[in-house]
């Protein structure tokens, strides 16, 4: 490929992302204020979301994805972080879309065999 | 501190992990498969833990929860991928026992008043 | 803060994120020619990064280095992956600009005293 | 699988991990005192290591690794921190032992031969 063609190259249309955002600095140690400011961001974001204890899943295009978890960097910072520190897990597939809840109800399914 | 009582270090008592296990080199694209079997495994292990779409969080001891990642690899290993690579993601307190359930729930009922 | 202005907020102007890239269902275990053609895209990008055994570390602005870590899923897509994987760290600070290089450097120099 | 038989599976006798420790709750921006803490404890255990500016790699058996990782926890507690997040990407083989400096190697053998 020719490297001038790099510029050119699109970004993934769909993709999901996992991240837990840490503040630093704070002197505060429970992260609660901080999460549902994140939460109430990402509702506003309009793209799919679901929150468990060790992060949230975000869907939709690479671009608005990650967009968003910059922002959310930005409004932690506004409550007075100094420091933030997100660790992600970004997956992309080209064979088909496939939703975070069909994904564990494909794992369930085949535990349920497990019993008969 | 003297250098030699780095080996007396303890690990935590109480830890919670937030794990995502990818096979490398199977030629597969579903990993549905593997995963339950790390499910069974956890299960076995009898320490408590919650998949989501994203990865699964254990509680337990550090080395109790560590072993049993270990041994999830070892199982995904003995399905026939080579290589197993796993994103974690630890977190330790020394304050106070809050469990994942509980971590969500401080989130919502936080966002719960954003209504009224 | 009213919830319509979410969309306004912007993403951090400078950030570090530090990648791993997995290519899951390619049936190869050596994933070193996709990790070189994403070395190949960075350096296009005209981006500051360090590449490291376990990732590669990117410094720019959130936008831009989150645009070039969709690019590399993008490319190593075209290499035959099916679904590719990322894990990353994100850090952004709003008191200094300090580099990947200064960061190690910090610590380095802290270590140095040991010894005297 | 007799799932009685979990219990006997063993962990990794060789692994990578790749981790980043962050102390939450200290009021304090800067890591770097923690981070050389955690860097006299990994010389202490005489497993190969390698710091990097997002992260530390650490070489060897699974339990000795993750051991290590989990006593850097306890020391980073010890300096006052209440929480401590660690982010780690772990990673295992069957077919051959490749150490740090191999990957990094072989990529970079891949990218000499672009500009020949």
């Amino acid at each position: 490929m020719d490297p001038t063609d790099y510029s050119q190259v699109p970004t993934p249309d769909k993709c999901y992302v996992d991240f837990c955002l840490v503040p630093v600095g704070t002197g505060s140690v429970s992260v609660a204020q901080e999460v549902a400011e994140v939460q109430r961001l990402l509702k506003a974001s309009g793209l799919a979301h679901t929150m468990h204890s060790a992060g949230t899943t975000v869907e939709g295009s690479w671009d608005e994805v990650m967009k968003v978890i910059g922002q959310a960097h930005t409004v932690v910072h506004r409550t007075g972080a100094v420091r933030v520190q997100t660790s992600m897990r970004a997956g992309t597939r080209t064979d088909k879309v496939q939703t975070a809840e069909q994904k564990v109800k494909r794992v369930e399914e085949i535990l349920a065999k497990d019993g008969s």
